[in-house]
């Protein structure tokens, strides 16, 4: 069990601005985000595309803005938790306690959810049997791809992650291998850096990762119950099947509430409400900054999730560090600040 | 006299992203500022020191951060009026007339006081004979250096703006000279570019300029009335008197809120009282945005100061081009907003 000051909820933007203000104020935190990177919205969105509205960065891309915040973090290092769903948040004695589908367990004196639009999860496939053979034969995380030994696996989607895995089965060392690779994508065009590319490019003209191009139209189970081949159309509309003992499906994440909205907090059209002049939410400890929230006057810009930052981290210091805040410092001018800083002035 | 959507009073950091916020929606706006340039505080107080606390910009000085601001509202090109002091604003029909010592007129429908800490003014001499000729023959500023013809001139202070005057004066064509240029300063040490300082030491050398340390005692009056002569203390405690018809003081600029103090405003422990909505005071199209106002919670940082120029923006449309602002756009995404910023894409 971990214990610490604060804990985060969501690695986006404003996530990581949170730990630089809580930092400030000689807070200790962890953050935890669903996705196996940090950045949110910013990485998964529009990691490429510029921004121009962030004060005093007059353009900049989803992903160079984070790389930003990164370095800004740097003296705090808040200890990253990335491929964490939570999946329990409960409040006890002079804290919160979370858990996640990884198994972690943190206590934390509060909680700060920057979960923006929510944990980004795998889409799910919407197809037939699909539901039947989820969690079974049909998986949507690749953990172990040694598992797979001796089996027929077909994956879905033609991206970074889809190739990858796809790459990494056919790679394993012999005794651990599969029976066979496919890999089934809706187009023939594959999109990932060019060096993994160069690697399913090599395997494919050896035949072992064969190339489909259509899409899954129904898991076919077999009497057993269990999955025996996939269907799909082709895009000049046959009908095709594919032996298959498991499916690894890379077909995109997308945000989803779900786990917030699961917790049992007040929820107003899906944002969590908040106090604007603390952040907090309507329960004691637990606080909330960035697209997740709602307060009268919210914008959801990048911008004013950076200000709740600062009003719940000076919230959050007089539940931490009660009457120990003292007026309000300046980077520029505060010896304190700076040692925190690690400027070693 | 001039109209416009907005007048921004304060050309800060603040002032300067709430032009940036109000271009985006399509507004216009002026900006007036007490002071000959852009950037208020950071410009005054800590031009040369570095801030740490920006998001997403992990060191800059003050002067970084105005100009990496500058360049994000080139594309608003929102007319700036330096040097102006504010010293009317009163409501009218449909909006507020705003006028200043200078003599500058304009008519807005809003006006947002992005003031900081007040305007930077010229700090007066507290010295017997000071009050008594101050703007007949002691001035705080030097708008016109061919008036001084004939005249025994004594500047005062040892920095950029002292030695510039000094250095100008000097160097009027023959027949708009003065009689003398002295520099009166506590120190021997001055400051000022290099390019500047070796002008300043190329007259002193010729003789043109005289370079005098000590601590200014008292304006001395003749006969008239008029001022004869300035007394000083050297460094070692001996008291001179230098002949001056007259003095331009250069001592330095100090914030003060007496102009906002002195317009009838709702007031807060010298801060506007707003509404965190929408940074409205309790006047109607009167708005406030940074350290110059106060609401629940209110923290006087440059981040927070950024997110009410949001708050400000979508409320002053509201009253300029009510109900047309329509949902949240967002200017990675919004062909209106690239096309406002002049992206041209």
């Amino acid at each position: 069990m971990i214990e610490t000051d604060a804990l985060i909820i969501g690695a986006g933007p404003v996530g990581l601005y949170q730990a630089f203000q809580l930092g400030l104020l000689g807070l200790r935190c962890h953050i935890i985000d669903a996705l196996p990177h940090v950045g949110g919205q910013c990485a998964e969105l529009y990691p490429d595309k510029p921004i121009y509205d962030i004060p005093g960065i007059p353009v900049c891309t989803g992903l160079e803005l984070i790389e930003r915040l990164q370095q800004q973090i740097l003296p705090f290092a808040p200890p990253l938790h990335l491929g964490h769903l939570v999946n329990g948040l409960a409040p006890q004695p002079n804290g919160w306690r979370v858990t996640t589908d990884q198994g972690l367990n943190i206590v934390a004196k509060v909680v700060v959810i920057a979960a923006g639009v929510g944990a980004f999860v795998p889409k799910t496939l919407k197809i037939e049997g699909a539901d039947r053979h989820a969690g079974r034969q049909l998986h949507y995380r690749m953990e172990d791809p040694s598992r797979f030994v001796g089996q027929r696996i077909t994956v879905l989607g033609g991206d970074e992650l889809a190739l990858d895995w796809a790459v990494r089965l056919t790679e394993q060392p012999v005794g651990h291998q599969p029976q066979s690779v496919d890999l089934l994508y809706r187009r023939d065009v594959l999109s990932a850096t060019p060096e993994l590319l160069s690697r399913f490019e090599n395997l494919r003209h050896k035949k072992r990762i064969t190339q489909h191009v259509g899409q899954p139209t129904r898991l076919v189970s077999v009497e057993s119950g269990q999955m025996g081949s996939i269907d799909y159309m082709t895009p000049d509309g046959h009908l095709q099947t594919l032996a298959a003992d498991t499916v690894l499906a890379a077909t995109g994440l997308s945000p989803k509430l779900g786990p917030i909205a699961n917790w049992g907090l007040v929820l107003d059209h899906k944002q969590l409400v908040v106090n604007p002049a603390t952040c907090e939410t309507a329960h004691v400890g637990l606080f909330a900054v960035g697209d997740v929230i709602t307060y009268p006057g919210k914008k959801k810009l990048i911008a004013c999730g950076f200000h709740e930052c600062v009003m719940t981290a000076y919230a959050v210091a007089e539940i931490v560090i009660p009457g120990q805040t003292g007026p309000l410092q300046y980077t520029t001018s505060s010896a304190l600040l700076q040692q925190r800083l690690e400027l070693g002035i």
